[in-house]
């Protein structure tokens, strides 16, 4: 039905990450209805509408798999470029339909509109799983989310959601009025603003870094109060630098999250649900795709393209 | 009594750290008898046996400091090279006698001698907090050490009579008969063995490490298990590096931890005597220091020496 396009997807089209096979459908943010269900799925009927997200097999044998951290599996099959286990290529959302293990299916909870639900499969679940596993879900926490993009502006909506209090941190202050008025954000700080980072010192329970190219840590580890948190979620091939008193001098971490669990995926639907949580989104067609490939590479959408893809009629 | 000395002496003393005012009295693992109480001192009596570590002094009124972390506050007051509140220079362990406040003293369990608990009071902390604090105390774990020195050879020690599976990790193989034979550590690995290296990937659930200079951090992340930590310890002032995805894909922490409280401290030195662990070490005199300061740095000690300061007659 509909798919958004994660910053993931440009990486991997354009083989920023050395590890492409093409032909390539990219997207893992899907949200689809069941036409077909094999004999042994009990999970979903004909009809259901459900949701997909980066990973569609796993080795259910080792510890991640043993503990409902299947994401962490070294066995994982991504949604797309990758293979299945009997060797045909995996395709992303932007296909017309796919075929996925009742595993890796989450149920799209009633009430919820499809091109909403599509970006929390991967930005949602990228914020939710790192505050869940860290014990950081409590209210009155002190939040930074580093970043003001897909994943970025579901952290600020989810954190909020949460209770917490919320500062978003970005390079410029060409967000800031969107940041505090549309979603909601308690702060805003500009990291070169050198007075406003200095006052912000020492205040900040953890911080999501959703900054998918290199960037210096030092400034936003100074941000953190003792155990403090520094949670990457963006792939970044360039090293990142830091050094150690500013970790050990408050016991801070730095540490990093991929996407979530398939438990967390569905707790975190439930919890958007009872929230009234939304996602800010610019639906597509099919035929826009690669301007906006391009828009989203200039940092140009507020803040998730959504393809919407039963209505691109890819058969005809 | 006496006092180890710890590789941050040496830095202190040739001003590595860029913060050195002379003329300066080095030493922070200090223990001594208490020769005189002030009138509000409760915890000791005139004729005890105490340990001192590397503070002297916290603000008692932030966060760290009614949390039991005063070690984290941004206040604190070094054992040396550092001014009381009332402006006088704080002097260490080689000196002949100390003034410190009653909570930065802790009581030696009966039984345990001087020169044997002086290395426990930082290094021994240095090692025993990070566990505590982040959980691995229950046995059956499996960690890693990394460097043979002061520290690490606590840290094989504690490790050990916590019930964990240890693995040394050494730039050479020229410890690995001590390691395994003196020091009962499981494994031995050499970092620069890709093969062994290899083999032990994904396989520990912390590696405390405590190598005092630049070092990549890359092979040993990958040692680590899901959600494994990689703990610092050492002061390093040139920065650190590693790629975002080795942290994310395995939730893997880059932590660090300072010392110890003195809670932990406390705890630590009973835990020592219940275990009846022992640290190794070289006892010199006074007149030794320097070539002792020189051993140290070319890490030519098994492992920790410890200074017979009142043997060494400093008064004659």
């Amino acid at each position: 039905m509909c798919c958004g396009i994660c910053h993931t997807d440009l990486h991997q089209a354009k083989n920023d990450l050395g590890m492409s096979n093409y032909p390539m459908v990219p997207g893992h943010e899907v949200v689809g209805e069941v036409l077909e269900v094999g004999s042994d799925v009990s999970k979903f009927r004909v009809g259901d509408i459900v949701g997909v997200g980066c990973l569609v097999g796993c080795c259910r044998n080792c510890r991640p798999c043993d503990s409902d951290n299947e994401q962490y599996c070294l066995k994982k099959i991504w949604s797309y470029n990758d293979v299945y286990t009997d060797g045909k290529p995996t395709q992303g959302g932007f296909a017309g339909s796919m075929v996925v293990d009742q595993k890796f299916v989450v149920k799209i909870p009633e009430g919820m509109a499809p091109e909403q639900v599509a970006p929390l499969l991967c930005a949602g679940v990228t914020v939710y799983s790192p505050l869940n596993h860290f014990g950081l879900m409590g209210s009155g926490l002190r939040g930074g989310i580093l970043g003001l993009g897909g994943v970025g502006h579901m952290g600020v909506k989810i954190a909020k959601a949460m209770g917490h209090h919320v500062t978003v941190i970005s390079s410029s202050d060409k967000k800031k009025v969107e940041a505090l008025e549309h979603l909601g954000a308690d702060d805003y700080l500009v990291s070169s603003d050198a007075e406003g980072m200095q006052k912000a010192a020492d205040s900040l329970d953890y911080i999501i870094d959703t900054v998918p190219v290199f960037h210096p840590l030092e400034p936003y580890l100074s941000l953190l109060k003792v155990d403090g948190k520094l949670i990457l979620t963006g792939v970044i091939n360039t090293p990142l630098q830091f050094v150690s008193p500013m970790v050990m001098l408050g016991r801070k971490s730095i540490t990093g999250s991929f996407i979530g669990s398939m438990k967390e995926t569905e707790e975190m639907l439930n919890f958007c649900k009872e929230e009234n949580l939304t996602s800010m989104i610019e639906v597509v067609k099919m035929d826009y795709i690669n301007t906006a490939m391009e828009r989203l590479e200039k940092n140009d959408v507020r803040y998730r393209f959504v393809v919407d893809v039963a209505g691109s009629k890819l058969d005809q």
